[in-house]
């Protein structure tokens, strides 16, 4: 599939984003991209997403240096949510977690 | 981790899930959750969210038969995406894949 293929109209110009570890398969973060972010994403293989807080495009781990490449880029059923399969150069979350999904709810 | 520490105010209500499947790891679907979802699924151990096109709550799987036993919800660093890890008891997807992300994107 080609990125004119992906439906940002339902999120007001952003696509949910999912990232996974491609080796442990381990959902390590989550965030919104619009469609540049997933054209540099493609041009360059490296996470980029949209920073909704900073209103900005944004490369994963461009200050850190915890970059991502990315190995796949999955698409669902209704072209509006992607799946970026990576493999981390460093921890995912901003805790130093390897992924931000480190806690569990009580069920 | 408990629901009131959960944050419902960036999504207007709502929370983005991501479904996981318990024992092979693939991410099954996306969608999101109200309050009353989350407390649905931690109370009978089924996936349930909220549908934005139907605007209802609805246990996935309630016409289709393909419910998913939810055995885990993983919590992000922000505390406003959850993951529900599955044992689904049928396909996902509407079209009868596994999963809603079977298709890839050229990268």
């Amino acid at each position: 599939m080609k990125i004119q293929d992906l439906d940002f109209n339902k999120g007001n110009g952003l696509i949910p984003v999912i990232v996974q570890d491609a080796s442990t398969k381990d959902i390590l973060m989550f965030g919104y991209a619009d469609r540049e972010a997933v054209e540099k994403t493609v041009e360059t293989h490296y996470t980029h997403l949209w920073s909704r807080s900073r209103k900005t495009l944004w490369k994963k781990g461009e200050t850190s240096g915890n970059v991502q490449e990315v190995k796949d880029i999955l698409v669902d059923c209704d072209e509006d949510t992607l799946v970026y399969v990576v493999k981390p150069h460093g921890p995912a979350c901003h805790t130093g977690n390897r992924s931000c999904f480190y806690r569990k709810l009580d069920i």
